[in-house]
């Protein structure tokens, strides 16, 4: 893969290490893309291992970075963290027909589309799969030992691409994820769009669908608000833990009570994602 | 005073504490406020010390709710975060005649203004001090017992408010502030367009020069980082050095390396002033 190198948008100064943002001219997704990255302190002096973050629908990778007050964890336990954008950008990148938030720009769903117009630029799971590794790990002080966590549309991004390519991530974590796409409105109507209707292409993006066949899935942990209001409908959680079950998995799927889809949940919980991700990160 | 009831505009779950919206129709500024408050899970059974928290210019009550990352420690230690707006809101108050972000809406830096078209709504200093506090301490389980912090144009206010109100403050801290606006471009624009051109009334509302006359002043800490565009020209952190030397203050004020006027240098320290505050909140 041809992947030309980035541009550093900003650089802040963080909890001791650096928050960054970048731009680049993807390969995979035809446009260009912006990312951000917290660096932690230890990685003045010795490459890091990363975290990976998929957000949810209309956000950009600013919302992570400036909500969640993740970097705090991060750069006590020497973690990276990078943040893509949700999906292409830019005047020539096609969005939904009626402008919708659901679909099209801010709206990738971490897939690769096969429909046109779709196909050129929504290529969002080769692009978080490997482009975006490549590049941060040829350009910055980061290894290649992964992990990957995200939140809703970001949720189902990081169990579905960890479950996928488990040599390529030691731990998987999700905030309030869409468990079972193929069975919710918002992936019904998303991989109709990007994928067309047969839905034997689906199966490949659904988080229980996989998870119900994997044997041996990495570490998962996945933290649900019990008041959130894409609960249970949108998010079909039961799903994923049925799943769970069938599969053997000793995924942590945890309920909790009076949390809503926000940031304010996520930056509750954050410390203990990054948590659990150190124990297989090496940190 | 009479004070009209809030309503409650939101509530949401955070670190087991709730993330609280309010609005309200105000006496003192004559137009419909909103605020919002954290109050951590203490609250759930006694009443609780407050930090009011004062944003700078641009800002609404929530960029501090959503960036700082505050509510994990305020949960920590039972402090109430209380968080208003810059300015007086609505297409009845009058605004910068060019639209500038340094004036008008989103800038009342937390004076009483005398001038025409901005007295009747440009009240911020009576609304901080006495307004906001009575209604918040009547509706909800709030103490009396207050420190305040803010940030750029409120961590002017933060301090002209602890140094002239001492009675009503245990303690007092800002980041990055407008020390000695009398000299800054960004409050010579503010005072002249709301108090006009008596300069012996803009003193009132100086922290350098309140804090060279005051006697005892209640603790204060101040960070600045030194990364910050607007460090020295607007924020004249050089005066409030002087004048704590002149007063005898034991005021700490420090220069924080490479860090910058954002939410993410705020988040950085945010711990360390609410741990500061809360040897003075008995908590």
């Amino acid at each position: 893969m041809t992947t030309s190198a980035s541009t550093k948008v900003s650089e802040q100064l963080c909890f001791g290490g650096k928050q960054l943002r970048f731009k680049h001219q993807s390969a995979v997704t035809n446009c260009e893309m912006q990312f951000s990255v917290f660096l932690p302190p230890q990685a003045e002096t010795r490459k890091v291992p990363a975290l990976y973050w998929l957000s949810g629908l209309t956000c950009t990778d600013e919302n992570f970075s400036g909500k969640a007050g993740a970097q705090r964890v991060a750069a006590e336990l020497g973690i990276a963290l990078i943040i893509p954008d949700t999906s292409p950008r830019g005047e020539s990148v096609p969005d939904d027909s009626d402008g919708a938030y659901d679909f099209g720009l801010g709206a990738g769903f971490y897939v690769n589309a096969t429909r046109e117009p779709f196909v050129k630029n929504y290529q969002m799971y080769d692009y978080i799969v490997s482009e975006l590794p490549a590049l941060v790990e040829a350009q910055l002080p980061i290894t290649a030992v992964r992990s990957i966590s995200g939140h809703s549309m970001g949720g189902h991004g990081a169990l579905v691409i960890g479950l996928r390519n488990p040599e390529r991530y030691r731990s998987i974590s999700a905030f309030s994820p869409i468990c079972n796409p193929i069975n919710s409105p918002w992936g019904i109507k998303a991989f109709n769009g990007y994928l067309g209707d047969d839905q034997s292409q689906w199966v490949h993006y659904d988080a229980a669908e996989l998870l119900a066949k994997t044997q041996q899935a990495k570490p998962i942990l996945v933290d649900q608000g019990t008041a959130d209001n894409f609960y249970p409908q949108q998010l079909r959680t039961d799903s994923l833990i049925a799943a769970a079950e069938q599969s053997g998995s000793n995924a942590q799927i945890r309920l909790q009570p009076g949390y809503d889809h926000s940031y304010y949940f996520i930056a509750s919980f954050i410390e203990q994602h990054l948590r659990f991700h150190a124990n297989y990160l090496s940190c």
